[in-house]
């Protein structure tokens, strides 16, 4: 009886060490968490040079929403499509972002990351010219465990055109 | 000592039971977060009525960046609180915003907001001119409890001006 107990004991504290439901995730996560998410905010940059919209919307999650300036809010995919369709078809087109801050929740669900862009089109006239920007995005890990952009926010740095 | 086995196992199941580090949190405190996340959110446009910068920067981490449109990113206090003032300065100001969608993740330390706003003031001429847009503002929970919004972006709905 004695021996049962002492086993007993030792099982228990042994269980309890091995479960310990309060203790924060390991650090590693978050900073392989934080890696994955910049990886695949610099592999959309990549994507967009191929100027194909089907390769810009692969990184948007089903319920993605885009916030353009100086636009109403994009909600639904088909409006999203159209969005990116006409940005991409810009005469001249170079577009570039990466990500700056780049933080993920401690559970490794949602994150987000706030970067620059730089975007160079022709105007009316075929000159080139250079727009340049701050980006917002916040990102959801899928089912897959792939990062997917939720939201999408960028606003120009430039002062906005006076009449 | 077949009493004590039968004791044994029942305690380990229930010790297992009580101690899933694997399970989810429950449902209550991530609809308990969001409704906080929402309530501070609607707290900060209330404040936000005296039209005094200490009242609005209150809500701001000590981090926070703030990102405005057609202008360069804000990342230091002195900086956002001179932005805040020539906002809350403007003549005539009246200015409203609330969220739209609420997301925490499941651990309770990161959050954002999908919202809207209102901004009516006065133009050169002082004819009332108002403005609507959308807005994106991650939050973080303080040690205190408390959150806090650590970047503030939004953009209009209205076309830029043609020059």
């Amino acid at each position: 009886m004695k021996r049962f107990a002492k086993y007993f004991c030792v099982s228990l504290v042994l269980v309890l060490l091995g479960c310990d439901s309060t203790s924060p995730q390991p650090a590693s996560t978050k900073a392989a968490d934080e890696a994955a998410v910049r990886q695949t905010d610099d592999n959309w940059s990549k994507a967009a040079q191929s100027k194909k919209v089907d390769d810009w919307m692969a990184f948007y999650a089903d319920d993605a929403i885009v916030l353009p300036p100086n636009e109403k809010k994009v909600d639904n995919k088909e409006g999203i499509r159209k969005e990116i369709g006409t940005l991409l078809a810009a005469p001249g087109l170079s577009i570039h972002w990466a990500p700056i801050n780049v933080e993920v929740a401690r559970s490794g669900d949602l994150a987000y990351t706030q970067g620059s862009y730089e975007l160079t089109s022709n105007d009316a006239h075929g000159k080139p010219t250079t727009d340049h920007g701050k980006t917002v995005e916040i990102w959801k890990k899928q089912s897959d465990g792939n990062w997917k952009c939720i939201v999408d926010m960028w606003s120009s740095d430039l002062p906005a055109p006076t009449v």
